[in-house]
């Protein structure tokens, strides 16, 4: 299918090369190339998207990222330097990439200004975070947004009608590091990601920021976090259970509506036919974007999957490319009306 | 259907009213009627699975029980009265009743001495222990059994041929306190208990308890926390990255076999026939088993969706009664052959 | 769910009562019920939406009705007879009720022409034919419309831009009557009907029809009259085999394209989630429409069935309202902006 | 997946060559190469079964075969020299070979007889027959085996405890060969097989072959002729009205439960997961049986989709497999304990 647009698809700074090097030893098993691959921009992925049909790249910068620099002006310093960086790669292929901005999250109103600067100037069409943002003195304190302090932030995305990416990041502090590390082989996209985003997400859920900001649209990976799995199991709690018990004080619609609403998922890392068919059953194929994670994962396993997966031509295309033109009121790009 | 066996089933003990009463007051939307549901043995459970056809009940002590028992000696001595006292009602309705063992999991040979005895003198099936120890001197700290120090019990476990339910237990812990304070509604249920044994079982899984003990059977409830909506991901992150970066060394099935030869899941709780269909597909028809999670769930809402789900009659009378049989070498129980 | 559109919903004309009651003995179980829901119109449906939360229902006459009268005037008068009666019904509950025209299908400019009349006079939102037309001086013989005889009326159809639903008939003649005699319980909903609309709407397909009539819409009941079970392998020898052999002199798009541009399927007489999410995965949502087959079903069993099932909110309002909304441009009606 | 069994696999006697290739004519799209594989039985498909991991093939003779042959004297003739003719193939290679019966159906006692001679002396594995029975003076009548006249024929196969294929053949007579011609391109997989097998086998059902023959075990291919897609359909016919109006008389059980205990169905010719997967949840991973229709698909197509399907190891393994063996009560064969 030609024409596809990806969104969750990272890159890094050139300058960083070294430091993405060692933390490429963590995770893949050919750290040159993975180097290389997320380093570049302007190569490349773009032969990966002519050669698999992907018409659109969303940029992003790669996790932890910003939200792994605990002082607050180091982390407002990384944001704009990666957001003007990426910008001038846009510039250069505007029918190609499009990119999220990349926040310091220390502070909702510094978080806000930003974002709008790059919606503004930029023309960047969201963002995209990183789970929770590293902070305290010694780098052990976890900021959530989950909580009125960031309605100014929220109210922001909502304003501007742009989305927010919510992408994993490894949780920190020191007993995490103790839990993770008896479990190791769990960090990252076999469990810890999930559990991260899924708390942080339905923490917004039941803390009320969707009511309070009913406009606003989440995006989550890998299709959906482990959450479609539960949706009944989680519903049939709120509403049986916890909204007799108070939670209807913050939280008035069902967990169905929110994702009929407000939640998006993707089907980044997670190229599972039968995953995506219980998805569209439980989320609907309104929800649902193609996306890669590249260059964690590669354009081919997720393109030749997406391609072939047997699927309603109507809805491969939602999933594919309809629902993020919609959703990101893009123009016309490379293939888009193929 | 007649005849069903149910085995996340729970009781409390009566002398522990007050303390029962307490805790309801966190989920119950009828406090008094839990407590009456939980502490009864005797009377009210065995009305309604005789209304609801569930012939055999597997009890076993509420969450968090014993494992939230920080010192060592008062969990043990609970753990050995909880077993007397309900070995005593199992022997009252032996054809109704089977049981748990109750497990303080503070030392692994005390736990594998506690099950022995369980087993041979009382005629036990198994174990439930729920997902960590707590322990230390306040409580602040938590018991993994999936690391080689666990493998003297383990190691009973298999020469007793009985498996373990590893039910979910809240996480403790000053900051946890706080993490699942500021979004409480998420607590139990809706997302900490899957969180928990995920990574618990999980642990198992990838710190090679599986490959020590190849003939270890552990039941996961509410049809597997989880971890079927991701075994794509789970395979693809092992199979394709990790074991090349070194967790073949303790793990060298695929996160498929453990599920095929080691891991059951239970419907409790979980009453979702889209998402029992697809742990059909991904974890197979065998390796699932009908279960209430009663009194926190009702025998209605569990009996009245399993006896009228689309399945297969082959399918129904598996996960409802066979496989049971089979795994616990079930004797006639009431209706056990209708 | 409040606001529903029902689109096989079937009356017959009073004055036939004794008719009714001869065919009622061959299905109903309780003929004098069958009898009074089937020629009443004003009353007790009307209740049963209300009830039931159907907000319009589209009414079209009874099979075999007009495809059973093998006399070309017989049956071109009492197709105008029906449409005339209903159109007065119609006119008395605008909000609650619509029709499709009935046809006389012994030739396509008359059918063509009456089609025009209903809807430009009466505002009728399409047709409902009976698969095939009984014909020949013995009422032997069938009549497809699947042939370029009948382009000038799917040019019609296409001109007025409505849609044709193709409901089943069971067979006529000698030869069909001796092979259902034989096995009496498979005539109707259990197998002689899907046998008899498939084939018709596949000749459609391979014949060229919709190659020709690229706008022609045609709705299909009991979920596709089993068809989506088949799409991978008639897929797989449309492309790989037949297109080779000269079928793509007449169908040159692919079966999945015609299911995307073309063809509907509604949920009557099958009310079973897991074959409507396997419909959801193979055809897509969008393609899919609410549906009773009242009287030969009942409002309770399809709307307490469909409000029901497990489905995202998105779709369920595709399904129940939407994807109807927009097929027949319907303005308001009954809770249509529930 | 080593060591599958395949089930539906065709071969034609080399003498017949020239018929074959007419016949090829008619639906492949590589005459030479289809003749070759289909005449050929010790060499090409040996090779492809190596390759692809199939380690015993179940042979049976290419439709119409027999069933074509009007004459009963000519029928049963042929019958008697195919199977003598493959049981020699078989047993040169009888680690990768078993063979069904070839029968005419002309007359029950003959192809009793002949069935009887086959599996006691051949060791042949059960039966595949083609649908109806071609007959009559001009061979425009067709023989259905679902009525009480072929008793002593089922009481045979049950008898000998082996199970009976029921493969597609094409309608035969004048009015059909006007209804298929008027749309030849249904001709086969993409419709009139199944439509033909699915009347046959629900004409067993409801004429009562498996209440007076409970032992009877029916295959059937292409992953059961449509009939799963409409289980609840039937079942609600069946149960809510047709038992009440007199089908109680000569079918007792549900659908499901025939399909419990009489019925498998084949993956031949449909290699489409989510189909696979609704299948495995109205019909049981326990009655489906891999299978390719070979040579009319390719192994290719068939393993290579079989073997990578999202599928559980229990599950790959018994419809691999362990169906097969346990249907057949095989002994050792190439690969069957991989």
């Amino acid at each position: 299918m030609l024409g596809k647009v990806a969104l969750e698809e990272a890159f890094a700074l050139p300058r960083f090369q070294e430091k993405t090097r060692w933390w490429a030893g963590m995770f893949a098993t050919d750290v040159e190339k993975h180097v290389a691959e997320i380093t570049d921009v302007d190569s490349l992925r773009l032969n990966f998207a002519e050669r698999h049909g992907v018409g659109l790249q969303i940029l992003s910068y790669t996790a932890p990222g910003v939200q792994d620099i605990w002082d607050p002006k180091d982390a407002q310093a990384l944001a704009v330097e990666i957001n003007d960086y990426i910008a001038g790669k846009v510039k250069k292929h505007p029918d190609r990439f499009a990119a999220f901005a990349t926040l310091s999250m220390h502070d909702p109103h510094e978080a806000a200004q930003e974002l709008r600067r790059c919606v503004t100037q930029h023309g960047f069409l969201g963002a995209l975070v990183n789970d929770t943002q590293r902070a305290g003195p010694d780098g052990d304190e976890m900021i959530f947004y989950d909580n009125s302090k960031w309605d100014p932030f929220w109210q922001t995305c909502t304003e501007l009608d742009v989305p927010l990416y919510l992408h994993p990041r490894n949780p920190t502090g020191t007993i995490y590091n103790k839990l993770w590390a008896d479990r190791k082989w769990l960090i990252g996209p076999p469990l810890s990601f999930a559990q991260g985003v899924s708390l942080h997400v339905l923490g917004m859920v039941t803390n009320g920021v969707f009511d309070r900001h009913p406009g606003l649209q989440i995006i989550l990976g890998h299709l959906g976090e482990h959450i479609p799995f539960d949706l009944w199991r989680i519903n049939h709690w709120f509403e049986d259970r916890k909204k007799q018990l108070g939670l209807r004080e913050t939280c008035r619609k069902t967990i169905r509506q929110y994702f009929a609403q407000n939640l998006w998922i993707t089907t980044s890392g997670h190229f599972s036919t039968p995953t995506l068919h219980f998805c569209m059953a439980e989320v609907g194929a309104d929800r649902i974007l193609f996306s890669i994670d590249y260059p964690f994962e590669t354009f081919a396993d997720a393109c030749d999957w997406f391609d072939a997966a047997e699927l309603s031509e109507t809805d491969r295309a939602k999933i594919g490319r309809e629902n993020a033109k919609k959703l990101f009121k893009l123009g016309p790009y490379k293939d888009s009306s193929s």
